[in-house]
């Protein structure tokens, strides 16, 4: 259990979490390791829907991917966080790890087809060059591609998904991490509809934003000055194109500060007196990778 | 025809352009934008095939995507760039127009199921909102789910996909522009195993390249500034993780400057002495996008 100290609502003892996908996705498994498996999950069938879910009441939180090391940065997410009212009040960082999933009685010989999102099936290639007698099948989910090998209870039929959808339904792991690149990680991101309480917020340590500059040149170094000059250290920065305005970007930064430290709230200051927009989008405490956190 | 002003190998009557994906992709709609019809299209089943066409002697060119204003950089493009010795020699920024695509007598009403690459599929949603009664069906290739639907004759079988494809395969179009979002480009480079002669390059007003900084605050600030300082416009920033040091980050750079302009040549000479590492990627005419572009 890796509960990263934000605040629970008292009163719900068991927090709804809302993610995209089907029962037993990877969304699913990163919302365990962040919060235990004391949660209640709520699959949603698209990032629409996903994003929606605390507004609508459906959920306590929302876990959105934003980040992949080997797929980058899921705009979708980024945009949808944008659009909504949500705030950022935790992340975890979860090892993509693919398994080859069978029925029960399935065997790797009398295998056929092995079908599954086609994003997760080019990512297993040394696979299907070992095994090239393998049918590649595509599906709308990998999760949801398990529950149908099982369902149809058939031994030649394999899916690409991860370890928790096969104990959700039921399936049998014929190949272990079968992905070719292991360094292969989603940062998600937990999404509530109110901010981190200042009382419960003294791990916070990280700040995300989002800023629109004036379109001049050395207008983004500028704006990296402002924390330069105050030794903040910048954890990542994203460009985005401005919709309705193809080729201009707009900047999400990652900063390694305290919000409601004199030197955060001083470089804040300064970027808003200048920059055309400044949204903070939350301010929450940093998943600290430790070799111990990739069981 | 939109000739960007590269110079063509004199000998080769008819350039050969490799591309991921099926005949009829919307990457071989980029390449005909790019080159006209008078290209010979090598179409390549990976990401990997893509990017060894040319050292292989199976094509001249490859068209890479590397940018799409709703799905984010390409990261598979970006690593497999590096990997390569190949340059960056043209670039071209192609709207993503998904149409609905039957056997040559299909008819809307008489269709059950439409079948595309999920990512396609999901960029549809107001076409299954309104239509309920449609099945979704995955596949592994947009192009390649209408030359299934054609080959299979199926008047109840449709799919989503470029025009190009139809136009191969021989479909009928049922609907046109069926994607949810008009703001879909997608931003495709020219790669050679040779760069611009210089000759050739007058035109060259973009600059790519990758820098590794020290890892200390500040860093990418005060890289941006030797640039800044020189006001050399920066069109688009990208942070890679660095293959083996998850969450230390590689920047992709795109510049406003020429390649032989002293002001770049002396702000290459700057960070070079400073940055960990400094990777020229390509010198090559910017696509200029004009309303005409996009007919």
């Amino acid at each position: 259990m890796m509960n990263r100290g934000f605040q629970m609502t008292a009163a719900a003892a068991i927090p709804r979490i809302a993610f995209q996908g089907e029962r037993g996705a990877f969304s699913e498994e990163a919302a365990v390791r962040l919060l235990s498996e004391n949660i209640e999950a709520v699959p949603r069938p698209s990032f629409e829907a996903l994003f929606s879910a605390v507004a609508d009441g459906a959920a306590d939180y929302a876990l959105a991917p934003i980040e992949n090391t080997l797929a980058g940065s899921v705009y979708r997410s980024y945009d949808l966080l944008l659009e909504s009212h949500l705030h950022i009040v935790g992340e975890v960082i979860h090892p993509i790890a693919l398994h080859l999933i069978g029925t029960p009685d399935a065997t790797l010989d009398r295998l056929e087809t092995v079908e599954s999102h086609p994003v997760a099936l080019a990512q297993c290639e040394h696979l299907f060059r070992a095994h090239p007698q393998l049918l590649r099948v595509a599906s709308l989910d990998t999760a949801g591609s398990v529950r149908a090998v099982i369902a149809a209870n058939d031994p030649s039929r394999a899916a690409i998904a991860a370890k928790r959808a096969s104990e959700i339904y039921g399936g049998r792991i014929l190949l272990e991490h079968i992905e070719d690149h292991r360094e292969n990680y989603t940062r998600f991101l937990l999404l509530a509809s109110q901010p981190l309480l200042p009382e419960s917020s003294s791990r916070a340590n990280k700040l995300s934003l989002v800023i629109e500059l004036p379109h001049q040149p050395g207008a983004l170094h500028r704006a990296l000055g402002i924390f330069a000059r105050r030794e903040i250290n910048l954890l990542k920065i994203e460009s985005r194109p401005i919709p309705g305005r193809p080729w201009q970007y707009c900047f999400y930064l990652d900063l390694q500060a305290a919000l409601h430290n004199s030197d955060t709230a001083a470089a804040l200051e300064e970027l808003r007196l200048w920059a055309a927009e400044v949204r903070l989008l939350g301010s929450y405490p940093a998943h600290e990778i430790s070799t111990s956190n990739f069981k």
